[in-house]
């Protein structure tokens, strides 16, 4: 799905928004893949990272997590050929190392359960949203000038980061631009969940009239909870992933990134913002 | 051991650098706590959030997660009273639900390690680290205009947020501010991971001279990650998270935060920073 470039950067199709005039083009935007960790046949953990040094990503990601104490514990990193569900690093812990990780495992096991965002892998989740999404549906219909307008909104409305410089925020809006809610958070998924946590609890889901805006970038797993909420329409004042646009595009979700000082890149967009020429969706691969 | 403020703020002391000039003053600083989410008496995850509307973000949590497909699948939300590990959001499913929860675990179960960046919470990480931290250590002696020249070189290097706009970088660099590595992902846990994969590789570690710069904000687990690589001081161009201080002081790990345009604020420092006085470590509580 995902044209891999060595570079860690993919090209994708982009419509340049900016007053009333737009222009088609293609944008170079970060990868985002799925790398699984293996130790032996065992898999260790996936996580969506940017492709490029995943020895050290594997190596470090031992570490911090308490899965070697040195360099000593490991015996060898093998990059592993392109599995079903993206790369694959094997890790070959010594003999000590192992028996200490397995304990940890247990002890893990016992207590915690495994959530989507420590990473069951890309190809997997895709597969289980286009099951479990209800179809989007047409969506709104919403005046790109109602767009340029939700950055500036929410900015006034982020009491916490005006006072720590440090905290994502997550909106929902109607169609029309009105702020439904917003919730700030230091972790970006979390202000996601609590917007869509609101609706949710107030028997508004799926919300398909509704836009929601998030302070930062758009990463796959954001665009996967939008998805989930029955909302149809996805911007962010920052950059999307290579894997946000393609997971858009599949879902038919419209995904506007960059949005900020009265312009945007529209990713994806099958009719939703008025004044967008359809090449939105051309794929610039 | 974090001062709540209902707010998602709270306050920590801080040295504010400028130039020769450095003042003593108290911040603003986001609050990170972990929130543990039960599904009755099991413990379903363990998130760092911002307190507040925590049912918001345990209903949001349980949609986009999978746990639950819609708000009926919800009998009741109960904030508990706070636990030895934080706070805690007890979440009551439907017996449909709760069954098809119970196979989605076990399916879990047998493919995934869960990671601790899905939780495990606050208080067990901390004692854990501390057991498992070699004494930190003097660490470096390093000039104040040693670091304020830190992200102007790291911005010079990070290739791919120059192309894509959409990428966290994490840096090692040695005492006198020479660059010794530097990565970029869409993760900012990877990208740290990454820098201290490579010193781990390399031999590196613990790398008791070195300092470690992030293009965003420190986190908890961030400080951890680095403390566990044995570096002494961690530098954010962006803010620190209660937490993060917290942390820093505890480990008595050097904390630099909003480190930009030759500024910087000095959460805790134990004399590392020449010309930082050592009220840099009062608290602000």
């Amino acid at each position: 799905m995902t044209v891999k470039e060595s570079s860690g950067i993919a090209r994708r199709g982009v419509v340049r928004c900016e007053g009333i005039g737009a222009r088609a083009g293609e944008d170079r935007v970060a990868i985002e893949e799925p790398l699984e960790l293996r130790v032996g046949d065992t898999p260790l953990a996936v996580t969506m990272r940017t492709p490029g040094h995943d020895e050290e990503l594997a190596a470090g990601f031992c570490l911090t997590e308490g899965i070697v104490r040195s360099a000593d514990d490991l015996v060898a990193l093998t990059p592993c050929a392109l599995s079903e569900y993206g790369n694959v690093v094997g890790i070959e812990l010594t003999e000590d190392a192992a028996r200490l990780h397995r304990a940890g495992i247990e002890r893990a096991r016992r207590g915690f359960y495994v959530s989507s965002s420590c990473g069951l892998c890309g190809k997997q989740s895709i597969d289980r949203i286009e099951q479990e999404v209800a179809r989007l549906g047409r969506g709104p219909r919403v005046e790109r000038e109602v767009l340029a307008g939700l950055p500036g909104c929410m900015r006034t409305r982020q009491d916490l980061f005006d006072a720590t410089g440090g905290l994502h925020a997550a909106a929902i809006f109607g169609p029309e631009g009105s702020l439904r809610v917003l919730r700030e958070d230091v972790g970006r998924h979390n202000a996601v969940d609590k917007v869509i946590g609101h609706h949710l609890l107030l028997g508004r889901l799926p919300a398909a009239d509704a836009l929601l805006l998030v302070s930062g970038r758009a990463s796959f797993e954001i665009v996967q909870k939008v998805a989930l909420a029955g909302i149809a329409v996805l911007c962010a004042v920052s950059a999307p992933s290579s894997l946000a646009v393609d997971l858009a595009v599949r879902l038919d979700l419209t995904l506007v990134g960059f949005l900020r000082d009265g312009r945007m890149n529209v990713y994806h967009d099958p009719g939703r913002i008025i004044a967008v020429p359809p090449a939105a969706s051309a794929r610039g691969e």
